[in-house]
Formats: C-alpha cells, sequence, structure tokens
C-alpha cells in the first residue's frame, strides 16, 4: 500500500491518514507530493489515475481511496483486527458521528488557526466563532471520554487510539501552535496524543521541511519557530 | 428506530437519511423538526439527548447517531443485507469516496442554489465556482456510471440505488430546481433519482408543507410555484 500526503508540517488531512496507519502499524509505502506546487494534482494523479487527485490518497494495487473518511473505512475492512474503530457498537457509532463532524466543521477553528507544526503562538482572542468551535470540540472530547474512553481504559477518546484520535490530531496540534486555553480533560487527551510516538516521529519529520506554504502562515508575530526556516 | 428531520422541502441532509432507510425499505418513525425555529436544538436533544442537536439523527434504542454518514455505516452495519454499500469491494471503496467528497465540498453550488423541492427557477450563469462544481459532480457521476454502475445493472451511481444516491440525492434535486444544463449521462441518472418511489413519496409531503425557510428562498423570480404558499 501506498499513501500519498502533503507537506509534514502543514497538511492536516494527510496527518489524520498518516498517523491511523502508523498508529495501528499497518505498513506502508509514503509518497509526499508538494502542497500547492503548479502540477500538483497532475503529481497525484500519475500514482493514483483515478482518484480525485487531493491528498490524502491510498493506493491499494487497482484501488485509489481519496477523502480520509473513504481511507479510514477502507481501512477498518481491510484490517478489521487492528480497532481501527472502537469495537463496542455505540461507541464505534458515537466516534463516527465526531468524525463526520470534524470533516465538515470547525471553520472558524480552521481559518484562523491554519496547522503549522513548524511556529507557536501566544494566546490571544482570536474571535468568538473560534472560541464556539473550542467550546464544541472540548464538549465532545469530553462526553467520549465519559461515556466510553474512562470504561475502556487508555487515554483516548475511546480509551485504545481508533480513527476518532486520528481525525482530531491535527486539532489538538492547532490547540497547542496558538496556545489555545481548553479544560482540564481535553488538555490531559492533548497529552496523550501529543505524546503518540506516531505523532512524534511525524513531527519529527515535519520540522525538517524547509518548504513555506505561505497562506498557512498567519499574520501575527511567532513566539517560537521550531524549524531553522 | 426514529429519524429525526428538518422541513422536507428544505433540508437536503435529511433528505439524504431518510431516502435512504424509505428505498431500503427499512422501517422507522419520522419526527419533523421545524428548521430554523427558536428552540430546534432543544427538540431535537428532547428525543437525542446524547447526540450533536442537528437533523438528521437516528435514534435506535439508546443509540444517537447524528451526522448524515454515520447514520449511513450505522445502517450499513445495522442492515448488512439491505446494500447500503455497493458489495463490490472497490466501487464500495469509491462510493465512500465520493459521498465524502459530498460531504465537505461543493460550496458553491450549496450556497448559490439552496435546496427548495417548493420552486423552479430559469437557467442563468451562476458564477465559474458553481460551473467548477457542475463539472466535478458530472465527472464524479460520469465515472462511477462508467466503471461501476453499466456493469452492475440498475440506473443508479454503482447500479442499484446505495447510499451514495442517497448523499447525491439533494444534488440532483438542485440541477432539477435550478435548470442547470448537465451532460447526457448525468441527465439520465437524474431521471433516475428524480423517479425513485421514495424520492416521490419525500416529494409529495414536501409539496404539502406550508413553511417558508427564507435564507434557502434565493434572490430572483421563479418559473414555477409547486405549492400553494
Amino acid at each position: 500500500m501506498k499513501l500519498l500526503i502533503g507537506n509534514k508540517c502543514y497538511s492536516s488531512w494527510s496527518l489524520r491518514a498518516w498517523l491511523l496507519l502508523a498508529a495501528k502499524e499497518i505498513s506502508f509505502e509514503e509518497v509526499l507530493v508538494l502542497l500547492d506546487e503548479p502540477g500538483f494534482k497532475d503529481a497525484v494523479h500519475a500514482h493514483a489515475p483515478q482518484s480525485g487527485g487531493t491528498v490524502p490518497t491510498l493506493v491499494d494495487g487497482d484501488v485509489a481511496v481519496w477523502e480520509t473518511l473513504a481511507i479510514v473505512e477502507y481501512l477498518h475492512e481491510r484490517f478489521p483486527e487492528r480497532g481501527i474503530w472502537p469495537s463496542d457498537a455505540a461507541a464505534r457509532a458515537h466516534a463516527r458521528a465526531v468524525s463526520s463532524e470534524m470533516h465538515a466543521s470547525f471553520q472558524a477553528l480552521r481559518g484562523a488557526c491554519p496547522m503549522n507544526l513548524g511556529k507557536r503562538y501566544a494566546t490571544r482572542d482570536r474571535g468568538a466563532d473560534v472560541t464556539a468551535n473550542v467550546t464544541r470540540i472540548s464538549a465532545i472530547w469530553g462526553e467520549a471520554r465519559r461515556r466510553f474512553g474512562e470504561a475502556a481504559g487508555g487515554p483516548f477518546l475511546y480509551g485504545e487510539f481508533s480513527a476518532a484520535d486520528a481525525m482530531f490530531a491535527p486539532v489538538v496540534a492547532r490547540l497547542d501552535t496558538y496556545a489555545i486555553p481548553v479544560d482540564g480533560v481535553s488538555a490531559a487527551y492533548m497529552r496523550a496524543v501529543l505524546g503518540l510516538p506516531a505523532y512524534r516521529q511525524w513531527l519529527d519529520a515535519a520540522l525538517k521541511e524547509s518548504w513555506i506554504v505561505e497562506h498557512d502562515e498567519v499574520d501575527e508575530p511567532a513566539i517560537a519557530n521550531l524549524r531553522s526556516v
């Protein structure tokens, strides 16, 4: 299997699919396609002609799967023993609902705070819509932990690491990068994600990248630059 | 099982879940919650306290599933014999990818042409972004039909009606309502969806509704008003 991804410093969707594969110890070849370069779509199509031309795209023999949630369901079917989703049916339904909500929501947070693993910014007011997004995200995390995660054991939303954690990993990264205040349950959950060996591995590679994607660099002074560019 | 939906004339997400249940002959109780009324979220939570407070929400005993794609996967697991997704693995991967793409894309079309089953509008230029959306949608439909649907038999994207058709049904409705030009393959596919008995049943009920949702009424003269309001 081959996973097409974008720059690790910025590509939040790529992180989701990559992290799930890596954390679940599914072996795959990684192919990095530079975001925002002319010919990006052609480069994706060179590896996956019958895909949507976006990253991430998973190529498994003749099958090309684009769209992160479709990749997740493909892996769930292909590797049923890996715990891609929680094994309990009610937890799994909840995990899919919040993952789908993640997929198409939180535009204010995503717009104001692009994923950028190479910088750190000071806490500041980023507007009511961002705050509302963070409140909803914290509520989701709190409810998942309270209803499912705590009883199941393990520090992730549903106990063991699952696709839902992969879906929220770039949100965890954003809340960390932009120093956004969160409640204690969310802070503990963030520590679990940020400490995951697969996440550290992605982050280490991201910090070695030298590409700058201008529209993901916010117009405010960083309090730290973690890369040498 | 109980499905919480919004007004049938306007609630495109509700149509998706409802149509899948109805077309697959899964019995359920329907509960209509008026969109844009004060107390909407409270009304949803009265039926499904542990949900996201949106429509559609599926309530099955203790489990409340919100988010349409999560409802689809829940039904796929609960009724494995109904063909919620195509049975062929490659077709199923493709169906999930295009359904996920539908879930978070085509904002220009969705913004300019809200689902409104009660009106018909004249063909007009609605901007380059809308045209680009329609081009991509036609490409998806064409590829699904060519690679999977035609060989499988049946007029839908993957042959028999599946969740992917439910996901695109409100798009079919929009292209029809706003008289947007499409190619022959798309036109044939649209006829199949618009002629589906379950779709006709939803439409008949929609046309009996008297509620107006102002922000889904575009600012241009209708060429036909199919309701008596």
